[in-house]
């Protein structure tokens, strides 16, 4: 992880120096903390009177900072400070992270029937099955599990400890995190007598491009059909899609979000942690969701919904939920004083 | 999967045929998008009106659909539609999907002292530790961890990647899918000066048989005595019982559930995604909860309990929300017009 | 699991016997089903009841139930019993459990370039990759990943299946339960025209000694600084811990717990199964936090905060939901007639 010059990351993603280009930094930072080896940026206009404070070498700034950025010293204008930030941060992982090679390790156990592309790494102790197809350039992670039938796109990664159960395409460039399951069965049952009679899940799970999916998460194959997910997909850690869900393009969710069967969930939008979708609910593009909000009728509005009773002190919330248990009654109340009062 | 002829289906599973047995169809699925190749079903009379317009070869109705049924096509007429379906995917699985014949794979590491029943498949780098007991035709995917002493019963099917710690005892064709893991140390700890103790967890797991746990769900072995589940209980994925909860027979919870230590849960119930539990609480057998409420106190009344705050546009949810906060007071408020209105 | 002597116990834990030390105990139960071969606890003055019912061959109690003790048989006297229960099931589980012996399992991978302790135990399946470091007595277990550079201190003990990504530094004497997953990428995205551009994680994860981490939860990794977690914090099953959280020493989480982005708690806080907490909020040292509450605003002042929508049948829930959804105009009508009833 040596040091670059500033020239270097103007070369390579581009905007305007302010500064000499000789500067070297070592380590990308947040403004606060920052050192004069620290490459840092002002991604939002909150946090302006950090500018003056930093002690950063060299800041990235939006057009409009461009005066306030230039009197402290060395600073990179671009028009998103926020999305040069995150390409920045994929030239310096590519930079620091040490290439790992293609290959096979000796323990991975590969069935010949699996056809596997170039450039492939399959990590120790992993596991691809008969009829498994493995795009150009895949990793799969040591104790992976890729299943019969499993169609793996080029580039895409598998951290270790990834299961693919078969009946699961992904697409190209996707990135699954440590302990993700995808197309375990289905949670289908049919009432019998007091049991529960299985239904066998029949589908599989469809995943597009550029699809990520963070620790210990889970996408259930279909029952019928498949479960899908759309190109530029973003799932954070122990998040559970059921069967049959499909999700447009480009919609976001963070951690510990449950989507139950069938919801059918528009592009472009996002879900905050811990809120939960009912089954065969219909969510138009654009809709926000807020954490730990529990969405029981379709959203066919854009827009940000919310629904989460909100945290006070105990003895305060206590009472109001006391009250609130009690709440249609109250209402009756005002209904009768309203008649009283009214000649 | 080639196609199968109805009078097949007839003869595996019952159920009265209109139209001709030599009929052949090559997939199940839904009433909408179903063609000619498609057996469907009509599970619930609100969708009735799809009856008429799907292309399906064949669909499955109650009785009552009798006669609108036969007027468009071939049917198969059971009392329980829903409940044959299931049966039928059952057949329909065992049917296409490629049998896995039983054996050891070489990578696999087996204690000696392990007992492993006829017909056991163990497969590329499971653990089967010492004292271990797999019942007849058990399947140990791939990665599996099956620690010292663990029992499982005949005919259960672990998925790629589920670990059973020691003290863990699986009935029969129980099904555990991937990331599962059973009998990890419950949550106890005893406060000293600020620092937490641990409690060791000395008891174990005891599932009865036909239990279906989902991927990536969780049950924690008892402090002193076992945590149990009872026969046919289905857990959904990311589901989480803490020690010592007992779960009655045929019980079924949704994804992401979290049952904290001790509670005890009835037989029959149905818990929604994303619904909590206490601690040390008793549940009737019969009672249902809603997704996402919060058992705090002991229901012992069957029925359906809910508590969850109702979603919303954001802003009227913050309008609603910051008046719930002085709802104690409103009700004071009320109080006091009444005594002033009240002669 | 042969039977002690209760003079034993008290040699090794002290605590003044009353009664026979030759008396012998076999198990540790609670008082209710104890018979006379079990060494049970008195741990609350609520369960006071328990003691003269109780079969229990001998009783941990605190001194001011001496007498009630000793009139019914044999008994430890300790003025903190559930923490001498605490310390004697970790020293029962010492006796009882089989040592495993230090070692390297022969199908472990584990690279040259990594620095093994004394007494480590590498089990079956491992992969320990180059540079790592694992101190003395630490356990791997099977299927374990320990990415290339994890430092992991002495005594540690990691359960079957835990994943260890690059970046990861554990402290002494911490217990991580299977499919725990440390240090997967923080959920960090850039909006670019409707996409997610990838903001690269080249932050680590940071955890103390004495930590234990429940079954399959996550720690991600941060986005340029660490994820910290310090001393004796106690994590249960399937919680999430997003980038650079900041966990203060001793605070304990239950189960389903999630904590967003660059959120800072203090110590010995406690924080009930399923709640949430937002992003880059501060809570205070010694704050306790309901179960499936969700904490929206930094909490400065140490107490108990709640917010949870009560639970109730669901009929009466129905009611009192619609009418919440009409809160804010009840109270402009309780104002109305306010005005109304003030001459």
């Amino acid at each position: 992880m040596s040091d670059v010059r500033l020239s270097q990351i103007i070369e390579e993603l581009g905007g305007e120096l302010l500064g000499s280009g000789e500067l070297r930094v070592s380590r990308i930072g947040p403004l606060e903390g920052a050192d004069a080896s620290t490459l840092s940026f002002l991604a939002h206009a909150r946090y302006q009177s950090q500018l003056q404070s930093t002690g950063a070498g060299c800041v990235i700034v939006a057009p409009a900072f461009r005066e306030a950025a230039a009197a402290r010293g060395a600073a990179i204008v671009t028009p998103d400070p926020y999305l040069y930030f995150a390409r920045l941060t994929q030239w310096w992982a590519a930079r620091t992270r040490p290439a790992r090679p293609a290959g096979r390790h000796p323990t991975a156990v590969v069935s010949e029937l699996a056809r596997i592309g170039d450039g492939v790494r399959i990590e120790a102790h992993a596991v691809v099955e008969e009829g498994a197809v493995l795009g150009d350039g895949v990793t799969v992670g040591a104790h992976g599990f890729i299943g019969a039938g499993v169609v793996v796109g080029a580039g895409t990664r598998l951290a270790p400890r990834v299961s693919l159960m078969p009946g699961t395409r992904l697409g190209e460039r996707c990135v699954l995190h440590s302990g993700v399951v995808i197309g375990a069965d289905g949670f289908g049952f049919a009432p019998n007598e007091g049991r529960w009679e299985k239904i066998e899940q029949l589908g599989g799970v469809s995943i597009g491009n550029d699809v990520e999916i963070g620790a210990n998460s889970c996408v259930d194959r279909g029952a019928l059909d498949d479960t899908v997910i759309e190109d530029g997909v973003k799932l954070d850690n122990l998040v559970q899609i059921a069967h049959n869900v499909h999700i447009g393009a480009h919609t976001a969710m963070a951690g510990c979000v449950g989507v139950a069967g069938s919801a059918r969930i528009g592009r472009h939008c996002t879900v905050g942690g811990g809120a939960g979708i009912l089954g065969h609910l219909t969510i138009a593009d654009h809709v926000h969701i807020s954490s730990m909000s529990l969405v029981t009728r379709s959203l066919l509005q854009p827009g940000l919904y919310s629904g989460v009773f909100p945290i006070d002190e105990n003895a305060a919330w206590e009472k109001n939920a006391a009250t609130l248990r009690q709440l249609h009654k109250l209402r009756e109340r005002v209904r009768a004083l309203e008649k009283k009062t009214t000649p």
